[in-house]
């Protein structure tokens, strides 16, 4: 799995096909997509039209996408699993992820794609499907060839353990939220112990969720002295520092970006040679915020309690 | 269950006999064991003295006790519980409880009892049991009528989510470390939401873990100004207004004592009123500092990550 990719979340419809093609040129052969970000026929177009125009092939490039919450039954696993690669004209996804361990009520895509948080009466509605039954319906498309790999998102260590008691094919990978003000050492220190890889989402930390109003009012880690600092002695962006310093963690990262420029600056922020020293002086800026915690959706969906 | 009862953690076989009987004597009506203290035979005897007296009948009496980590697989759970009820000399348990969500290979009671942590070779030997086949198991206990009630001790939100998806019979009771340095209000928050009853334990901190040397260098909430100046303020001692406290949270409280003084003291605890400004105060001491953590043990049990 490449270390540097490209995360889907929020580029628009309208400019995702531009977006994937762009970074695809500029050397991205990770792609970041999910159900529940309402662009994966968009970001399929890019990948496909990279194809055809001979920069890369099928294998050279890792698609990861994620199971939404309200296709956690058995069968709506595989059925929506087929959608989604029929949306972005692909035979496999390279990583399938559930996306979080929540399972809410079906939502046919025919009534509703993507299908959010809320039923048609604004309320969640909770089902009562165990993980163990995703789980197995998950390894059942590894099976199939529909994917490569499959692994949590948003997942915490106890509910880790429990799911390699039981998988006949562990999880591969582990997408959690973790930037400075959330490093996670105890949950990532456990996911490599169990070889599974660990990709860090929200690398910018506050700075994703301004847009969404879901900042909590931290302070920008972009205006943070230490990162600011780290940046200045090292000639870099603010930006390419919070990148290295999740990849000195050997973590994965999934920045997203729409304009060239920028998607050029993260993907050389692999380039970026953080000092020990500089990477203790980031971690230690950990406030354990947590931006994108789905009990702020609704009371009962505490899986980071 | 009451909101007050005796933790049996650490008293010796010596003791708890007669511990048990003084404090039923003096009103206690909750014991709180398990499998692991090694004191279920002797907690049992002083029991069994207290309704020969005529003290109190079985029916006025709570016995909460636990399963360990090397009875997970299904017919071990069975098999453990009909040992430790007979230790006890008792028909039933008022609650079992999960004691952590760790599976361990399996230690028969003939070879070494309790099993404690740790193989023949000095080892952690991990098991693949998952939850959900402990937990049938546990609701099994209760068809029998080997147990009134079933609860978790030691899990996480998403954890805890993820058995009330499955479970025929809901967990009733959550028990797990809580006391002002570790305040856990997301995890309370959301038992209490679901209808399940917290117990916190440790509820005074450090100070239940100086004699393991596991306290972790905290300072003792004893010696706490904050906790002082209430202390003071309400004339009663820091262990009351620190049981208090948890009491004011609608926590049940299980601190473990060996004397009358101190049985009578804490049990008085739930005749301490904290204002919501005292309470608060309190709970503003919240360090996330967890002094129970099995990740210090091996660190493939990150159950808390």
């Amino acid at each position: 799995m490449p270390a540097v990719g490209l995360g889907l979340w929020k580029i628009s419809r309208a400019t995702c096909a531009d977006v994937v093609y762009e970074a695809i040129k500029v050397g991205y052969r990770l792609f970041d997509g999910a159900s529940d970000y309402g662009n994966e026929k968009e970001a399929g177009e890019g990948v496909r039209r990279a194809i055809k125009d001979g920069i890369v092939k099928r294998e050279d490039i890792f698609i990861t996408s994620k199971l939404w919450n309200t296709a956690h039954a058995h069968d709506h696993v595989r059925e929506l699993a087929k959608k989604q690669l029929a949306d972005w004209g692909l035979d496999y996804f390279d990583l399938f992820l559930v996306h979080f361990p929540i399972s809410l009520a079906y939502v046919d895509p025919s009534h509703r794609y993507p299908a959010e948080w809320f039923g048609d009466d604004g309320k969640v509605h909770l089902q009562d499907t165990p993980l163990h039954e995703t789980w197995r319906a998950m390894e059942e498309l590894v099976d199939e060839g529909m994917v490569k790999n499959i692994g949590l998102s948003n997942a915490q260590g106890s509910l880790l353990i429990d799911v390699l008691r039981y998988a006949r094919i562990p999880p591969q990978v582990l997408q959690v939220e973790i930037h400075p003000y959330l490093t996670q050492e105890p949950l990532v220190k456990l996911a490599q112990l169990h070889g599974i890889a660990v990709t860090a989402y929200s690398s910018f930390g506050p700075a994703s969720y301004i847009e969404l109003s879901m900042d909590q009012g931290a302070a920008s880690l972009f205006e943070n002295d230490v990162v600011t600092s780290i940046a200045k002695a090292q000639s870099k962006t603010q930006g390419q520092i919070l990148l290295a310093w999740a990849l000195a963690r050997n973590l994965a990262v999934i920045p997203k970006s729409t304009t060239v420029t920028r998607l050029v600056e993260n993907f050389e922020a692999a380039n970026v040679q953080l000092t020990a020293e500089e990477v203790k002086r980031i971690s230690d800026l950990n406030l354990n915020l947590r931006l994108n915690n789905p009990v702020d959706i609704d009371p009962r969906l505490g899986i980071f309690a």
